[in-house]
């Protein structure tokens, strides 16, 4: 397979997929999210590779969604690109491989939501974590629920409400992060002696048994989705993605 | 307005309380709630404020329900206060404006609830917070469900069962606190600049749409007022309030 | 009483009971459960016990359920033994005697099952915690609810998935420990003193009242034991135990 967004290698059972779109921040445009879906199918039909490992590059794990090309795209809605999205969250949480990020730097809304959604986290200690979707008008609808089952419910309000980041000490007291750690990374080779010693379906027969105690479904797929499509409806949000569209891509608190 | 328990002042965008009732060690009663409701009308009424800051004073921010006013009203039941107090907490959680408790001190019983209903949490290092209701055999049921929501199960069950303060370190680090720090709050200048570039609804429509992952609605206000009548009807909280309100000031341990 | 399993002493209004069954690591088989009942009912039987401090010996709190018990027990299913298990756990959290695990060394599968449903966990520092039950192609299912109580979902689900070890110092940042210390524990005399100061019944309401805030009721316990009867009784399951009982005590991952 050939990627444009995404650099795919794949070692000692390890598939690592770097996000490299320096020029745009490695922000999750559509092509980018269907390249992260068809990395997480590669992992998944090999059954030698045990875990796929998300990373970003020059010191941007990702600013998130990509608001250029949701304010060019304002006419079918951008709908499908936004399930593409949660949908991608949903897969990390229920696939056979383990679903590693390794952050190391800037990870804004939606990518917070790809470190919120998988199952462990790495991160350097000059990485920081924001949600900035409030400045825009918008919400964090798709991260919030994955946020909030990683971190609980207050954490993830206060960085919702206030948009200001928090350092990569805080993010791993509050459990968003696992390790404090820079590459290579000693825990994930710890993590994958282990994954190697269980029975094959392991990892997707545990979270299917966990998912129950902390649900994240159809219904709340649906609901994430309507509350979206409501949002981007909204004459506040597409005046402040026109703006931003426009030629001189004007911030919405620049007003 | 003119207030008699608390000292508001106003300067940029900010609406400060000041809780000065040093005698009751700023309990909280009939006065003291109206005031309080009084102070949140004032600051919402104002399109120029965006932040309410709640503290105490000399070493106390508020050593929660005024217990002596409690058994003073033991005929009318004293119903009022409590749906006063609760209905407070939740406009808190509901407000167009960023509401902070900036905590220097004890904060015990109802001040704990105020804590932990708000948006963010400033406390000094001698801060400590406790629940010792059940020493009076009472609960804190009216904080219960904002404790939980903000710190998870298990800290708010242990601090109601052993009624034994914790401090400013562990509150910090269970989230009960957001960050430990001392006046003037560098921290909360860079929330305000942040808050003036959203939009003007923000605050508010932020709060309503993350609810439903944590909700706290009009049937838990009815729970908790439920038990707190059953709780303050019972015979053994009527005699140990009695013997407290007598000449001699019994505590509930002095038997 | 006498005991095999336990040594049991009373002294200051605390009964303890030390695990002592070294040859097994202090795993879970059917006689150490019925001590444990049998200590339990001893402690709340008497007005005069205000607490049951559980502890384990040599490095060891406990090793989780007995496998080899257990391999022994296919015929009858063990579902027994896994009822009387979960039925310990929920009695912890029911209890007028407040439930304190006094943790050094290792505590493993149930061992961290004791540990979640308790009141209070000291442990000192080189104590560790593990959920190794995924090498056998087993799930903490009976753990899970009490510790996702206690810690969230997301230390629960990680410690499940990857059967590593958390060591004293993380467990104590997640609030799976409540403080880490050294027997004679200092915070064990406060707490005692306090719960002295509480109304006969205090412990026993307070559990009750918090219980509907993150409920495990007998709902809950059914579903579990369900899960459990089918784990056990999988083709998978029955052959790595068997191998496990054979001569050569073949674990899981020497395949």
């Amino acid at each position: 397979m050939s990627y444009q967004t995404l650099e795919v290698t794949v070692a000692d059972h390890v598939l690592t997929a770097t996000m490299r779109r320096p020029a745009r921040k490695n922000t999750l445009g559509d092509l980018s999210l269907e390249e992260l879906h068809s990395a997480l199918d590669e992992a998944e039909c090999s059954s030698a590779i045990r875990a796929l490992v998300l990373q970003g590059s020059d010191g941007v794990f990702s600013a998130g969604m990509d608001l250029e090309e949701a304010s060019d795209e304002l006419d079918d809605g951008g709908r499908a690109g936004r399930a593409r999205f949660f949908r991608l969250l949903r897969r990390f949480s229920e696939s056979r491989c383990l679903v590693v990020c390794a952050v190391d730097g800037r990870a804004d809304g939606g990518g917070v939501g790809l470190v919120a959604a998988c199952d462990f986290v790495f991160a350097s200690e000059r990485s920081r974590f924001a949600l900035p979707e409030a400045l825009w008008g918008l919400r964090p609808t798709s991260v919030l629920p994955f946020l909030v089952r990683r971190v609980g419910f207050q954490l993830a309000y206060t960085m919702t409400l206030s948009t200001l980041p928090i350092d990569a000490r805080k993010a791993e007291r509050a459990g968003l992060v696992d390790e404090l750690a820079e590459p290579p990374y000693a825990a994930l080779q710890r993590l994958l002696a282990r994954v190697a010693r269980l029975p094959p379906d392991s990892i997707a027969s545990t979270k299917r048994a966990l998912a129950p105690l902390s649900p994240i479904g159809a219904d709340t797929e649906a609901a994430v989705l309507r509350e979206l499509d409501e949002l981007f409806a909204s004459a506040q949000v597409q005046r402040t993605l026109a703006a931003y569209s426009g030629p001189d891509r004007r911030l919405p608190w620049e007003r």
